[in-house]
This record gives structure tokens, sequence and C-alpha cells, in this order.
């Protein structure tokens, strides 16, 4: 084998009149009056060889046998193509090849889809296949962005003195958080290991060892239910420092992303990121991951309407709840009675029990509940700036319930009403978390990030009294309406860090059985710490303006945590069982 | 808190008389005539911190009552230290901080063992309290030296076009190779995904994409019985290439090896490091890892002792064996009759059944079998290149016992006979290994390295006649007597890989059913490829000059595949195993 001159894609003015080596692949193969005209394709892109029998007969015969997604080198004579033959639509489409020599390296069958961007193939099908999948130009490119992505959060880091440190990926499992997945002992009969949600303690650890900076991007595992943007196992930039405020921390963490926005896609980005409270972003977007590349926000008009005679508000005001509304900007003629429909449907999904609503026409409010305002109409034209042609969506009921449901219905009008400029990159902190959630389902308080984020310091003392009033030193990182990543300031007492075992309903014994070895390094010398983490499937799907993580992922499990090639998950050997002193109760067909 | 302005061990003439402030951890605390002098030390190093009553009161009664391992905060000037007070052991021995400020940040309880490097302490206190056995200076220093070592690999790779690709954690378990460990599946009962020995099978479908380089400091995990220098799971520096010869692949490895010790000890190595087959690699130091840091060959005397009349050596080439002899120069003295009795049970672990010695004396060679020799005394004189002083042994048995016995014996000699310039580092390529060893366990043979490995062209033929005359294009890495790490080309002709599961025992429909994907994208234009992989943990074992990979992992576990710190694995709850439909059979207490 000779050696590859230059990639395909990268053939230039640089290489003209040189004799040059390409290695590749067949895109395409023509035969245009007796010259074969092959576009090869190698991962930085394609470029067009030419062979010509009245130059080469061996190579023309040669390259008269290739078929597409055949493996070729091809050596030949960088030339400049005719004006009337340039392909304005290549990036090496002023160029091309005359073919001296060339070798079939391989043969190929025909694949099941060609390797082209425009082919709709179904997820199935692609991940069945995925090594050639993955030579679809758009699927190459996504890869080397997220090369690409972590070269430069790599170089940040390095830079500033963080360490990169690698904690096990075999654990303990834990009962706070998600759902572990676990991995049977052979030496130790009946016990298991847990895959990491996260490296969270040990990064904490690292802290206590006074490695002051670390980094790492760890896979992390979480057994749930899968969604468009879930994986069994994801991808962590994950970072812990010592000694620094939560601004200090925000800071880096700014840094690093205004770099990465620079090094992949070439933007700058204006710093400090706009920073909103949690309760702030509720209010006004009904999230906690707003979209603030348009505005339409959330409007409380609880006081407009509380002496409005329609009895879904007052029955919501009386009971505590509030009324909300959201004013599409003339999006009234956009939206038929059978669409509002719909829309409240939707609503529906996210708790509500309806969606009320009014157009705004030349003579006032028009729609099912008009006739209930009456002389309050002016007053609610003038709490949600309403002009003609506008579309009002009201919702009434509590503020989780109304929250939820105009932030979807927010977030669904705004891409329907293409109000979201896609170009834009809107970066957000979202500060001062609640501490804790409800859950229903355990029937206690589970922390909103995790048990080792550091509650307030005026709130330490209602921890015990009143969980659900306490703050925390938490902040979110959003993107677009994602959450890209989250994090806080940690406990380094431990006599703070077993109290807030206590309100999570930990008994003393528990935690210390759990947590012990955290506690006891408390008392040790625990520096300030705090950190945060970033999800980098998340970051690379949207610099790729992909929707979906599995877009840059090279080999995701299906919707179903299996993977359609390899045909993992699959049955074992009854020996392997045996040596892991389990047996299975349940074998899916 | 007020921001650092150095770390504690980087205190020099640069900051001389300014106000600095410091935050770490105190190593040691004295009182000197009402003067209070403070060790503090960071992951840096030590720098020595004064309290002066006369100066700052106030400070000093806080540094009063700190006590070692408590985290604090000092601000104060720099000043040069007096010429008789000059600490010449400490790098930042020639300056101390006046203090003008102290806050303390953390208190400790008193650690259960001094933070010291000298500290003999049990490997499993060690593991158990971790985060404070990381704080010793040699254990912060490894972890720094891993990092710098991972960050040379990668801007080496990076530089060279390679793509860093992450591969699945939750991969499939293959019937080839080590134990794998299993990970139940929630969603399909009764499955299982595997944890992987390598990522080997992806990497060669990320080369069937055409991503041309490919690397990854890849987690592997093996459910082995431990030895010192394995652990469950370990680090692996993957990497992969299309379209390169086996000499572009070496020369590549060998650039990145020696950028690593330029970049982490300073050091140039030689380049091309020496190549060796693995036959004379096995002839001449009966081990496929030899080390080359000191001489000692096995000698083949077979010819030599052919007309001997001593039985063993009779018998043993009857049968087809070989007689070796080491020459231990000027160690006749050295071992009484009692030591080599000793070497000869210790040569018995590797299957001989002892081992013959001979002292070289004035008047001939002495000892037990000395007698047997008679006229040929001369000529093994001459075969061993013997002189006065010399200890001669001999192992007699079928080849493979007498490489691994004699080997043995080498490397342990060159340890006790101070044979071996630690200060060295001696790379070596061990070449064309054989494809197969012949599995007694199995009743069949298995690959040398893995099943995807190339034969060579010219034995292609023999795969299905004489495996065991086979030999491939593999080559492993070797450091100072431990393998590094292996390669090979890999197959990329599917008739070949079909073959080669024949071999190893597969019938076409197993291998289809177990490897059907690699098999069927075998068949869609498949380059050329081959890589290497290189055990990272080893590799900085070596640079940082443990004996233990454990030295140089943040969180490993002990020798029973546990970690004694956070007591995985553990016992889960019974909803976790219906969640996962499994029983356990048996639980260790």
């Amino acid at each position: 084998m000779a050696k590859r001159t230059v990639y395909c894609g990268q053939v230039t003015e640089a290489q003209l009149d040189q004799v040059i080596t390409l290695k590749g692949w067949v895109q395409k193969r023509r035969d245009l009056g007796g010259v074969i005209f092959i576009d090869l394709r190698d991962r930085e892109g394609i470029v067009q060889v030419v062979f010509n029998p009245e130059k080469s007969r061996e190579a023309w015969e040669v390259a008269d046998k290739c078929r597409s997604e055949y493996v070729i080198e091809v050596t030949g004579l960088v030339e400049r193509r005719a004006p009337e033959a340039v392909n304005p639509k290549m990036v090496t489409g002023a160029f091309e090849i005359m073919a001296k020599d060339i070798t079939i390296l391989n043969r190929a069958k025909t694949p099941p889809f060609a390797i082209e961007d425009e082919q709709v193939i179904s997820d199935e099908i692609r991940l069945k296949n995925r090594a050639l999948d993955l030579r679809r130009p758009k699927m190459t490119q996504n890869l080397i962005m997220r090369h690409k992505t972590t070269h430069s959060i790599r170089e940040y880091l390095d830079n500033l003195g963080f360490l990169d440190i690698e904690t096990p990926y075999l654990g303990k499992s834990t009962p706070e958080g998600a759902r572990d997945y676990l991995v049977p002992s052979r030496v130790h009969p009946g016990h298991f290991y847990a895959l990491p949600q996260s490296p969270q303690i040990f990064k904490e650890l690292l802290m206590a060892s006074g490695f002051d900076r670390y980094y790492q991007i760890a896979r992390c595992f979480r057994d749930e239910d899968l969604r468009g943007d879930r994986q069994p196992e994801f991808t962590q930039v994950d970072m812990e420092m010592s000694f620094l405020s939560m601004e200090e921390i925000q800071e880096i963490t700014e840094g690093l992303l205004a770099k990465v926005m620079e090094d992949v896609l070439g933007l700058s980005v204006t710093l400090p990121f706009p920073r909103m409270t949690y309760d702030d972003a509720m209010n006004q977007y009904g999230s906690d991951k707003p979209d603030t590349r348009f505005d339409m926000k959330l409007i409380d008009i609880s006081d407009v309407v509380k002496d409005v005679d329609f009895k879904v508000f007052q029955m919501t005001l009386d009971q505590g709840g509030v009324v909300k509304a959201l004013n599409a900007k003339g999006a009234a003629s956009k939206y038929s009675r059978k669409d509002m429909d719909n829309l409240g449907k939707y609503a529906g999904q996210f708790g509500a029990k309806g969606l009320a609503w009014l157009k705004v026409e030349e003579d006032g409010l028009k729609g099912p509940i008009a006739k209930f305002f009456g002389e309050k109409e002016a007053e609610i034209i003038a709490a949600t700036k309403a002009e003609v042609g506008d579309l009002l969506m009201f919702g009434a009921d509590s503020y989780g319930v109304v929250s939820a449901a105009l932030g979807a219905i927010r977030t669904r009008l705004g891409k329907e009403l293409g109000l979201i400029d896609e170009s834009k990159f809107n970066f957000l902190w979202v500060t001062d978390w609640p501490q804790f959630e409800w859950s229903e389902e355990e029937g206690r308080y589970v922390s909103a990030h995790h048990p080792f984020t550091m509650p307030k310091a005026e709130d330490v003392e209602l921890l015990a009294t009143a969980p659900e009033k306490v703050y925390a030193e938490a902040y979110d990182i959003v993107l677009n309406g994602y959450e890209l990543g989250g994090g806080s300031l940690r406990i380094h007492d431990r006599a703070l860090q077993e109290q807030m075992f206590r309100t999570l309903g930990f008994s003393d014994e528990a935690a210390q059985e759990q947590f012990g070895f955290l506690l006891d390094a408390l008392d040790y010398g625990f520096p300030p710490l705090g950190g945060i983490a970033l999800g980098l499937d998340r970051l690379v799907m949207l610099l790729a303006g992909e929707d979906n993580i599995r877009e840059v992922i090279a080999f995701p499990k299906n919707g179903k945590a299996a993977d359609p090639m390899t045909e993992a998950p699959s049955t074992v050997s009854p020996l392997q069982l045996f040596e892991l002193s389990i047996n299975v109760t349940e074998v899916e067909e």
C-alpha cells in the first residue's frame, strides 16, 4: 500500500498539479462516453476521480469493476476542472484527480441503503446497520464534532489546572437517585456492584484528598424508562473544585462553554450568561429550563380576575390556586376552535383540566368565556398587553399545574408560530433552587439535586421544621430550553450532612450504613467545595442541530434499551449464571 | 473567601515581598518560643507559615487552635528565610510566609495515620481511608502523573488526526476471551448486558464507517482472579487505524510513547524501539515479554549434552524436549546449596521437575551433576561462556516448561543479583506471534490475541490443517519485562474471518449468531485495518516507579475485588432483584 497524501475532502489548490494518493469508498461511479468518473469518499468529504482509458487503460479497467462502497486506493494527478465542469456544491468541486493507478482494497455488496444524508431510513434499520449509517456524511460530521467538543473542553480545563482523574465504574448501589444498573459479584455471592449514576461522591472525596480541581468525561448509567434525549448510558463532563464561590464556579463553566462555542461553531457568545432564579423561571416561563429565545411569558392575572364571575377562576382562587395567561401575539387567526380543543387536550397531559381562551378582535374579546369578563375586559387587555389579532390562553389551577401546562403550551406555540430564531444559542443560569421536592410516590422529601447539596445558610434552621422552604446553593445551566447541566456547592460539614439525611427520611443508622465513608471523611478536614456536571450528549446534540442524542452517539441503544446490531442484551449460558450465584425468574422470548 | 494567589508548593522568588493567600491543610504545627510555625500543604507541596504574636496577635490565636489536617486559609507576606533557617529538603525551603490573617475553613479529627509518605500502613487501611491515603504526597503525585500521561497521549493523538470516539459499556456477552461482568436487563427479563473486555469489535466497525483513525481511553472489565497488576476494571489506551502497515502503526505507537517519556519524565528515548520475534524472545529469554535491561540469556545446550551420560538429559532429549542453561555471572559464591534448593522449588512452580546447577571453580565444574559431564566439560564451558565464579543452571524438559522455568529464574536472579539498572526504560517490540494457543481446559485452539487477528498471508492455508503452525500479524510492546500493550492487523475479509471462527471451533451457525453483525459488516467495504491497545495503569505504574497498579488508581479494588471504603459490592433490596427478574442462590455473609 502507498501512503495516503491527503483526505479526499481536503483536496485544494495546494495539491494542484501534484500526484497524490487517496484511500476511500466509492460513493458513485458514472460512465460518460467511455470515461469513468468515481466520487471517492472518506471521513473528510468527497472528491471526483477520472479514469480515462486513453491515459491509463489498466486503471480504467479496474475502475470499471468498481461498485458503490468498494474500498479503493487511487493515485493520480490533481487537475483543475474546466469552468463549466466546476461543481459549486462540492468543497472540492473545482478539482478532479486524473487517475494513473487504482487498487481495489476490498469489495462491497450493495448496502441496504444508500450512503447519503437525504435517505429516510427507519431508526431500527439505521441502528442495525450502524457501521453503514455512520458513513453518512452528517453522522460522520456529528462524531467529528463530538471529538472537537471534548478536545476543546479538555484543553480548557487542562490549562486551568484541572486534573483528569478516573473514578470506578464498579460502585455501590445507594438508595438515592434513579434506579441503578447492577452487576452481580462472582467472588461475593449475593452481592452486587452498581454502575455509577454519577461520580458525585468520588469527586467529593477527591476534593477531600486535596486535588483541588478535578474533571472527568465520565460515563453514567441510569436504568430508567427512555425518552428522546435519554439513554441507559450517557456521558457527563464532571467537574469539582475546592475553595471557590458559586460565582467563581459559574465563571469557569461559562468560559468553558464559550470556548466550545468558539472552537466548534466559530461563534462568540456574550459573557456572563444571564441569571434567573428558579422561582422567576417558573413564574414567567412555567419551566425550570426556559427557552429564552422567544418571549411570550406567563402573566399572573389572579388579581385581575378575582372578581370575575367565572366559576372556574373563582374556585381556583378560593382553593389557593392561580390564574395565569399567555398572549400569543397575532396568533388568533392561526388557531381554529378545533386547534384550540387540541391545545386543551395537550394542556391536559400536564394536569390541566382545560385551556380557556379568547381572541382579541376589533370590538373586544371573543370566545367561549368572553361573556364572563364584562367590565374587566379592559383590565385583562391591559394586563396581557393584548392587541387585535392576539390569542389569549388561560390556566386556572394549582401553581404547579398552571406552570407545567402553560409552560408546555408556550414551548409548543413557540415552535408552531416560528417564534424561535434557530441560529441563537441562549445560555441561562437558573439559580436558587428549592432544596427538596415532595415525592408523592415515596411519601417523603427527596433532593431536587442530590443529598450533598449545600442549603442556603439562612435556611439551614428550616431543615428540621419546614423543608419545603429551604433553598439550595444550586444552579442549572440551560441552553435553548434544555437542561445542559446542574451544579451546586456541597455540604462540607458533618453535622449538616447528617441533618440533611434526617430530613430525607434516613435514620442515623441508615445514613451511617449507606454513606458512612463520606460522613467519616467529613471528619478529617473536608474543604469547602462545589462543582457542576454537563451533559455531553445533549451539548453536542444542540451544537449539531440534532433533536435526539442518538444522532451524536456512535452506538446508542434503541427505545427499549437494546442494541439491534449486537443484539445486546442477550441470554447467557447457565454456567455464567451459576458462577454468579443467580437464577433468572423469567425470560423474555 | 479570598482568592488563592498561588499553590503552597509553588511559592518561589516570584512571590517574594508580596502578600499572598494560600489554602490548604495543616501538615504540622510547632510552637517555638511563642512563635507558631505551620507547614501548610496542598496538592503541589508544602510551605512554612509563621505566626508571630507580635505581628498579629489575632492570627496567632487562631493558629494556636489549629491541629493536623485542619483546612485553613492564610494571608501573609512572603519573606526570605534567614540562611541558617533554609530547609534544603523543601522545594519552598528558602521562603516562609509571615501570616497576617488566618481563617479555619474546617476542622479535623486526628486521622488514623499521619499524612506522610514514610508511613507503613496496611493496604486494607489505606483503601478504607482512601481520601486520606491520597493526601500523601507520593499518591497525589502519582495521580498528577497519570493526568500528565493521558494529557500527553491525547495531545499526540489529536495532533495526528485521531478521533476520540466513545463506545458502549453496556455490550453483549461473547464466548471468547476472559470471563465477562454481566448486567441484568430490567426491560428484557432473563437477558444480560456484558461490560466490555475491550472495545475491539466497535473500533473495527468505526474503521468500517470510515473514521480512519480512532482512539479512546477506555475502561475495560474482566472478571478474573486478581494479581498484583490486575484489577476488575482497568484502563486501556485503545487505538485503531485504517490503511496502514504494521510498521506505520508501530511507528505511531513509538512516537506516542516517546512523547509520554519526554512530557512526563523529561527523558528522551531512542527510536525506533528494538524488535524481536516471539520465537527469539522465548528462545533467549524464556518469556514473551523479556526484560532486556540485563543479559543472562537462555542457552540451548541440547546438542552439547546429547552424549552426556546423565539420564535426565537423555530422557528429555529422547522425548523431544530441550536442555538449556543459564549463566549467572559471578554468582557462584552468592548462592548456597540451600539457596539452590529454594531456586529449584521456585522453578517447580513453573512446571520444572528440578533445577540442576554447577559452579565454575578454578579446577573446573563443581556440583551435584558435575560428575556426568566428564570430557564434555570444556564444551559446556565454551557454550555458556563460563568463567571462574559463575553459577550455571540447567533446565531439561519440554520447550514450554524449560522456557517458563528458566525465564522465571532469570527474572528472579536479575533482581536478586542487582543486574537491573532501574533508571532504564527498555522498550521492545515482540513480533510474529503464534496465531493460536492450545487450551487444555477447553480442548481446542484459542486465539493468542483475539479472533480478529490477521494471520500471516503465507500461513492462511494452514488454518484448516495445522493451526499450531500459523503465525499472526501481531505485535506486543514490552517495557522492562511488562507487557505494555498488544496489537495486530485485523482480518478485513469475510471468508478468512469465517475460517478463523471454524479453526477456533465455532460452527458456522454459532459464528453467525455470535458475530453475525461483524461478518455482515465485512461484506460492505471493510478497509484494511490494524491497531493497538496500551495498558494505561501499567504504563503509569512503570513511569511512577511503583510495583502495583493500585498505586496509580484513585479508587482501586482490593485483592478480593471489593472496595473496603464504600463496601462495594453489597447486598441489594429484594425489590431491586424482583425488578431485574433474578434470584440469588447463595449469599456470602
